[in-house]
């Protein structure tokens, strides 16, 4: 059970925002806040590489942290700038080819569609839409079916879409995939620090998240993993003299390890407040904190469903902490508007029609309000929010 | 003219260390500081996505403060997480193919270097080498008559060295450049905040550039400029949804300016922290720096020149700031400790072989110390570090 009073004493935002964007960027617990501050303090101090170097031994931890949260190997784990360039440095990597078919749900997101069609142009590849079953979620009976076609090459998906939706069913859509001999790539953006995410039981052979998010750390950070044994086989597309030696002028060595995805230089702040973000996640306990992010989110969609106008939009079989709704006669961006004005101080958002098009065609809607739920939000917050939307919800009945 | 005692007064590493590796990351002035730590705060008290949206302004503003810098339009200038990023962004994305030749210079980085040979493996381009002329810089004349070959497609080299040396006659390579229809790729790096660069005098058609060297930004942060009239030409390697929009389930636009080389997540603390840096600069005006950059570094040459066993490593007709030089029988690595012991703080750096393999094969070199100068220093830092150079120097003497 996670101690709720400390997890908001942790949390100096909670004192001026109902903050409901933690799909967006998470509150920073203090101990993220003070590890950025004092690291951009100390490189002020001593000097940005004097600071690094006197930081050596907690930079090396941000790997093992990292590792321990996804139960893999600090040589597996690259960190990147962000999820979208750690995403991107796994993908574009990969040898697909003219004909080469990637599979991947109806839930993804629009950054990484992007880079499929952009491959489709100039590579040749081709994109398949794996169908949904009856909850929602991706079929993975269709997916089994999918993969005996021998031209499938990856298997590329978002655990949690950015608008909502189940938590896919990775642990079956992995062992499909290791079944077929096919590559895996998933997106866990939104999962980090909200699910537990371990790689062995996932089967995935690519993992890229952020550190913004679900798991509290601060923005322009993430990181990739790369299951071992694919690691050496990808040639990253850029490189650098981190990521490669020069040997002679004439041939360069790239490294073993998943740091090849990495270039020299980084926000050594960030990356320190990344691994601080992390260990806090896993002292208070991944589990705990999901279970408490259910709790409060199945809550909040009892009680948003309650509403006269209100039609929550999330389906799957397991929910996320991402609740979505649309209010009748009501634009989102007005609702999200609505919420954050001063008197109210809710911070919700807004998942457009363009960041998840393929689901969002599917499903008939232009855009949803998002009210993302984390384990340090209260019952308070809750009340907070329906209140107002119940007000909002009023109020366009009284216009009526 | 600088006022020295503000510029110290504004910069409070200079109390605690003797900062001669600007070349590596500078002292942070104190409105840098403040502007990162100040908006991680906000971060942590308004939400990460909130805290963007109410500085979205200033953040509007970086891209005017970087086109200031480079008397370019800001349509021309992405803002990336870092000189490496933004320089592959760019050099990745030419259409460059088999026997295409790429002009560089014997100082070229390994981090540059590297992606040369990469494509030189992929593609099948060439690299080939432009000779110094006698003072050690880039040869124009060497480079007008390769520049008629027809096969030459690319032009790229750094500004300044990592490892010292001259100041490259950027101005008449980027007139040979244009004058031939060939592309001129710069790396700033070792050259923003610390000579004046501008890219219509150059004549440059990409330039890419850090926060942390001569700027004195916050590391993890960097710029790229495209001449408008090559950006719609060049695909981007990697795209997301802020490079392109999805039109249809089957389609997506890349957006018309230079962002369409950035992607939608950075470190925005350190991004307003880069916009502080430039408009402090540009506010003590880059030809004073420049000016008593220069003054300083000659000073120094000279006097570490008469230290018995330093040989001066710096060539070129127009030397920079950063001063690099050897110890006769003493590895840099034991200089660059011994400078930085407790009783002396005294930051300098060390350039290696293989990070500038190509120069320093030519010269024989191994390793140099490199103390690069910025404008903040003060003639007492300039006594310290000679005063303990000259110290290591009788030590080895009296060993002997």
């Amino acid at each position: 059970m996670l101690d709720l009073a400390r997890l908001r004493a942790d949390t100096p935002g909670t004192h001026d925002v109902v903050h409901f964007n933690n799909a967006g960027a998470s509150l920073m617990p203090r101990i993220v806040i003070d590890t950025v501050v004092e690291h951009v303090r100390e490189e002020a101090r001593l000097g940005g590489y004097e600071a690094a170097g006197a930081a050596a031994g907690r930079l090396e931890s941000v790997y093992v942290s990292v590792a321990r949260l996804l139960n893999a190997q600090p040589d597996e784990i690259a960190v990147i700038e962000n999820a979208t360039r750690a995403w991107d440095m796994a993908f574009y990597s990969l040898p697909l080819s003219a004909g080469d078919l990637v599979l991947t749900s109806a839930t993804e997101y629009a950054g990484n569609y992007i880079p499929y069609l952009q491959l489709q142009k100039q590579r040749g590849i081709r994109i398949e839409v794996i169908p949904n079953d009856g909850q929602g979620q991706v079929s993975v009976e269709a997916l089994q079916r999918r993969l005996t076609d021998p031209r499938v090459k990856l298997v590329s998906l978002p655990i949690i879409a950015t608008n909502g939706g189940p938590v896919q069913p990775v642990e079956a859509i992995g062992a499909a995939a290791r079944e077929a001999g096919v590559g895996f790539l998933l997106d866990a953006c939104q999962g980090a620090g909200h699910v537990p995410l371990d790689v062995k039981k996932i089967g995935c052979h690519m993992l890229a998240a952020t550190s913004r998010k679900y798991l509290r750390g601060p923005r322009g950070m993430g990181f990739l993993y790369i299951e071992r044994a694919l690691c050496a086989q990808l040639e990253p597309t850029f490189l650098d003299l981190h990521a490669a030696t020069l040997q002679t002028p004439d041939r360069f060595e790239i490294r073993g390890d998943a740091r090849r995805f990495e270039n020299w230089e980084c926000n050594v702040a960030a990356k320190l407040g990344m691994g601080a973000a992390i260990d806090y996640a896993l002292e208070l306990g991944i589990v705990p904190i999901w279970t408490r992010i259910q709790a409060l989110a199945g809550d909040l969609r009892e009680r948003l469903a309650q509403i006269d106008g209100v039609t929550l939009q999330d389906r799957g079989a397991v929910k996320s902490g991402i609740v979505t709704f649309t209010l009748d006669r009501c634009d989102s961006a007005d609702v999200q508007q609505w919420l954050a004005s001063q008197a109210r101080r809710i911070n919700v958002s807004r998942s457009t029609f363009q960041s998840t098009m393929l689901d969002m065609q599917m499903r008939g809607l232009r855009d949803v309000v998002r009210a993302s739920v984390h384990a340090y939000n209260s019952d308070e917050d809750i009340d907070a929010l329906v209140q107002a939307v119940q007000a909002m919800s009023r109020g366009i009945a009284h216009a009526r």
